[in-house]
């Protein structure tokens, strides 16, 4: 039984987040004259050097005390006697483990959306570098359209930006006390709810008790919003494996970032990018499981909530792995430009080009110039040359119409050079991009 | 092939948002001078009446032609020719599925805040007729302190309106139009996506043209705010199930909400409340679905992400029926007041009201007034007695300086009217809290 | 960089599986020649040696040395010198780890299957003893049909028999040896794979060595057998949290597997079926995660893959702690029979009886039986009885042909005698089955 | 209600199935006397008019009358009076509706199993043909070891085969017969449960009733097997993928397979390959959706257990669908031997030839050879030449006493030919085990 449920094992790393907590508990009781400013001043001074003994690795946690709360109550009382059981008056474990996992989780949530943002900021500054390395733009993985390495990182640079927007709305609506309701339905102690909300920087205090102590949602939410950004870094992880690949080798990572063998020294397995993308399971993983601990839990606290800790925790922790792994990557990892060009212009990657042309020069109907252009690849890859390749004259035997302005539009540099819609991947419209995101980041 | 290939199985669904993009798209490109204005007013009424016939039900739908985007397309060409043809200038199905997909998301997502509004009213229209229906609270479903049913419904309310801010800022975060980013990098045509973003009613257009046709994470985001709000109504479901139990008895469904047989016409099953709980397991797997499809996926546009759609489509209608569902039992279930209330006094339930006395009148340390109180139940139990049952005598055998004061707080109704903090039980909480959501909701 | 990509913080735990393995492995080279006797036996005394400093807590294991392979075969070198490098010859880090991993798995299939087979011991002993003990039988929650308590045992008894089946088929879908299949494609060192293979009590070796290294289903099976296990156990934590509380009342537990408070010291909040119920969360999600972890991943072995152990390690200890919490309840729980048999009566439970009576009897077609008893239900309700509490003259008004032996069946007591078809409910039955039972388990 | 109560939107697909039940579990009443010989006839007439009727596309399904089974026995009433009413003797609609599921459920079971083998059978072809095609084996997408295409497909081959057996040992354990467990008791009727069992194709009928109606771990169990190859074959369709990528080209998928546009006609889009991968996060949606309905779910049959028949149909068409593309693309991909041998010599992918050699050769612990190697391949790199580009000389600054005949391991085909221990990737070692496969399947 003590196995299955003592809690101590995991919950002990709130214990900052307990110590908070019970601070700000004891200053509203004094204030209200519920404890005598003595005991406050003794509650404050034991729990400080509890504090002390914990970082210092000198607590002794007991396993029949069963979870972090406990450990340090008892520990108090030990130290300061009466004064130390007069603190979890007008209180109970139901709120103050809700009030601690709240803490907890936005103190992860700010350290991941600073993560974020650091990461954004290491993106922009390869676009800003590379702002017109043009490198093959895929669809399906085929080639589709010349695009910018540039261009391609401010893509990861929006996925991530709005992933620290959720975590951000997450933290807001997170961000309401519950202690002051009790074991469920408040109490009869003249507390000030506000009073402690504002000391541990809550926007104010939640507004039923019973969903104070039973509710997760706000846990719920931080783990799918890490699960989401997981999925962002695996697509980013899965493009830099691809990239080391020697047949690709569009990019290369340096030795601090890869691992080799005392065989292979030449290899760089690139670890921190699989890990990266394997990650994300766990992080689904940690999402699905509190889901289905809170499906169909009738109100209001349940010990199957003791359920969400560990998985908040592990996705706090692996997310803050993989967000500094993905920095890492993205600020070290050295592009082959003559390798990247080269594939740009694989696989006839200008076709749209030529077809905007027609559209634009000849007043062709869109579908129609498709239809012309589709001639033309088919002839161009008959013939085995290029798009360039094809003389005016073969053109003009698709199309009589065309001249030779045509070859003005069908280099990855002219093509790359032409879009300059917004959002476009013309390295100007990349290069005004980035100030864009230098301001915003300023 | 075309079997596992072609997505017009379901994604005619979406036929209404690419009429809609493509109204805007086609204004746009006459304003700029692309098309011009007697081809943008055929395309305009070759569009609405392909509406008409697909509202009556006249449209033929092709599996050959794969989508719906290229089944309208092409039945706008054979009605209104070269013109339609010009449709498709300075975009690609890939920033036409992207905008379709969110403007379908979008009004999914503003149907559901509405329903999740109308809810909350339904609860709290509840709570204000049973603030004082006073009924068992339970931790791991034991009873532990008298509540009221109306603070209960407002407990439903609290959840349900961050559930509709869930879907808001979703809603925000996903309002960026990604028409004109064309296959991946944008075009070199002169569009102006900023109209056409207005004109379909978003904030602006996206920013980055690889990010705009790859990205999913507005459907994720989406995915899970419908599955955190579906393990809330779980929730409820499981307690209207308990509560309709004969053993409870708490509240009853009418003939509306519930299924009997023609042999027990007298049972009353309450199927909508087990749909609304078992649904939640499509909801979790919806976004479980949909965040593995993404995983290490590559940029830009793949056709895994064509696998985006059902479970959105699915997660909408279901979570639509869900809501409807649970706001119609709320607004049904009938509260047997005479079960409820002897069932809260059940399980010693005052007896945390007897420890906050013992702290209150006594000046008794917290933990030494639970002390007192657990022997006082350990008395009253083995005496086969509540705890109201006991003499003064009898009390004071544990603690001599107990006074006849006491008995004013050992009664359900003393109890829940005592708990005033903020956010408590107290009637007089639930009623002021009521007028408040009322003001909010108004 | 070392923080991702460490594993021996976790992997450690296989520590008795690697050295099982590398005594295989050394005992093979030295019988096929490819290293000598006497470092054979240098590697078994050192490896002997290094088991001893694990168990005594004395080994000091390396987060530079990366994981539990490499510290113990750095330190066997430190140990024994050159025989410790010849140790790894003709195998690698990637088939040693596959070999590891499954020996691992299996030593926990093989714990779960017995504490499987206990569980099933368990509720057949409560069958046995409560063959014609009757409780409510519900469908919906709604009472249905009186059935017992040993009729209840025997259903999960089914449940948890069928689990083990799964978990035995894992077993022997697992039980291939990787070991030989080194880094991903063999080896041109003359091994004895099958002698390996047998060393280690597997049936053989694999048959494909990119197979054997890169696949991973043995541990997905094993996490979908812990999943549906668990969720059966979920269901009978449930009933047990509903059926302890004080409404229903029909069982209850001890103290050791409960907790209380020092407040309501009466209070049984039954702890550890919520646990078990809640455990369920992260059963599905460790599942889920190594799913995802291997969706897409091209062959053969790829760093994702260390992102399988955590999971099983965590499903395996919880499973483990859910079935020995489960087997506890079953073996303590106290039916209470008088509150299960007042329920048992409830909600005209009798009904079909009574319909089943009208076609043997008065053999009317089956639909029409259950008109007739619709009518006669409605009645009874109507008047506030039973339906044993009507006359037979007001049952003759709705069906003039009934006679007195109509009473024979309305009794919870008859309808559970009654049900004696094949896996029916009589007393009878289930003594049978349980002697059925008792056989296969012996 | 009536919106999220009906099933009959997606339950008709059990028609056939519906009617299989009913024509054994009628014959079986008939057999025993408790419905007439007349009767049974009628009843068998009817039901295979029904059949025609739904065959030719004349049924109308009601959805007022809610299900599958309410709506043929409706019209089997409505065709064949009193003997139709007869029908639902001593059964209930929950004994019949998981008899039905169970019948759906086995016949996918055999349709994927079949095309499992389908699929072995492709695999093993192509790798007979390619036994000795050398491709680029790869760990972490990195150059590894030289293998082949052959050994390649039979590592999936492995995979699939598994993954029939899995389904193979789910058929088994869903194979017994719920029918005659009735409502949830059993009944009274002196049935034969062992003739319906037996009618049905199943190996007896289910021994406990409550089991029989309340459980789902059968479909539990095959959606984790849909979802285990699933994800086997989504590690096929990323190698496809990335394949036929220009910079790799290692396979051509022909026009059939792949989607071009009117634009790029030259494209070959290996949409199959990306909707493979693509489905299995419904795969895994699907079983995470039934976990969740099943979780916490008092017995027996709850309406939340309606949730359970969308994902099983649906993963069971997905995977016919993926299985079925899996084995055309198998069959259809031209594997391009010239760039695979080519990527095949990359990075230095004979170093482990090179140190097997040294420990073969010169007797160096395998730990020294292979640092000497790691040597080795340091020199040459900075020379930027292959292993086999070093000279003698150069080798034996090195390590003195390498001889010539090291440069007979240092070709890809060497390396290949070299590895015969069993399960390794010498060519011989391939046709060896394609005659075992052969066998296996013939």
């Amino acid at each position: 039984m003590q196995a299955i449920n003592a809690s101590i094992g995991f919950d002990a790393k709130m214990w900052r987040q307990d110590i908070r907590g019970s601070l700000a508990h004891a200053a509203m009781l004094a204030h209200v004259g519920i404890i005598s400013a003595d005991d406050e001043a003794a509650i404050r001074q034991g729990l400080a050097e509890i504090a002390a003994e914990i970082e210092a690795g000198k607590f002794e946690w007991s396993e029949a005390l069963e979870d972090v709360h406990m450990n340090i109550e008892a520990r108090l009382t030990e130290r300061i006697g009466e004064a130390g059981k007069r603190l979890h008056t007008a209180r109970s474990r139901n709120d103050q483990v809700a009030t601690d996992f709240r803490l907890w989780t936005r103190d992860a949530m700010d350290g991941l959306a600073a993560q974020m943002l650091d990461l954004v900021r290491a993106l922009v500054a390869r676009a800003e570098e590379h702002a017109g390395t043009i490198m093959p733009g895929y669809t399906h993985l085929q080639p589709a359209q010349p695009t910018t390495f540039g261009h391609h990182m401010l893509a990861y640079a929006e996925m991530i930006w709005r992933d620290r927007g959720r975590m951000l709305d997450a933290r807001a609506r997170l961000n309401e006390c519950p202690l002051g309701s009790a074991a469920m339905c408040g109490t009869g102690f003249p507390i000030d709810r506000h009073a402690t909300a504002k000391a541990l920087g809550f926007d104010g205090p939640t507004r039923n008790s019973l969903d104070a102590v039973g509710s997760r949602d706000f846990a719920m939410e931080f783990l799918a919003a890490c699960a989401i950004c997981a999925t962002h870094l695996s697509r980013l992880a899965e493009e830099i494996v691809i990239w080391t690949n020697p047949s690709f080798g569009f990019v290369k990572l340096s030795d601090g970032l890869t691992t080799g063998s005392s065989i292979m020294p030449q290899k760089r397995n690139p670890d921190a990018a699989e890990l990266v993308r394997g990650k994300t399971g766990r992080m689904t993983g940690n999402l699905v499981g509190l889901l289905t601990v809170v499906k169909g839990l009738a109100l209001t606290y349940a010990k199957d909530l003791q359920e969400d800790k560990e998985g908040v925790f592990d996705s706090a922790e692996n997310l803050t792995l993989c967000l500094a792994a993905s920095a890492a990557m993205v600020r070290d990892m050295q592009p082959n430009i003559a390798r990247m060009a080269a594939a740009a212009g694989d696989g006839f990657s200008t076709a749209t080009d030529l077809a905007d042309w027609l559209v634009r020069e000849l007043k062709l109907p869109f579908r129609d110039a498709h239809h012309v252009t589709g001639k033309l690849v088919a002839k161009a890859e008959s013939m085995g040359v290029d798009l360039s390749g094809l003389t005016i004259a073969e053109m003009r035997e698709v199309e009589p119409r065309i001249t030779d302005s045509v070859f003005g539009v069908l280099t990855p540099a002219a093509s790359v050079a032409s879009r300059r819609s917004y959002g476009g991947t013309a390295p100007d419209n990349v290069r005004a991009m980035v100030a864009e995101w230098q301001e915003r980041l300023a």
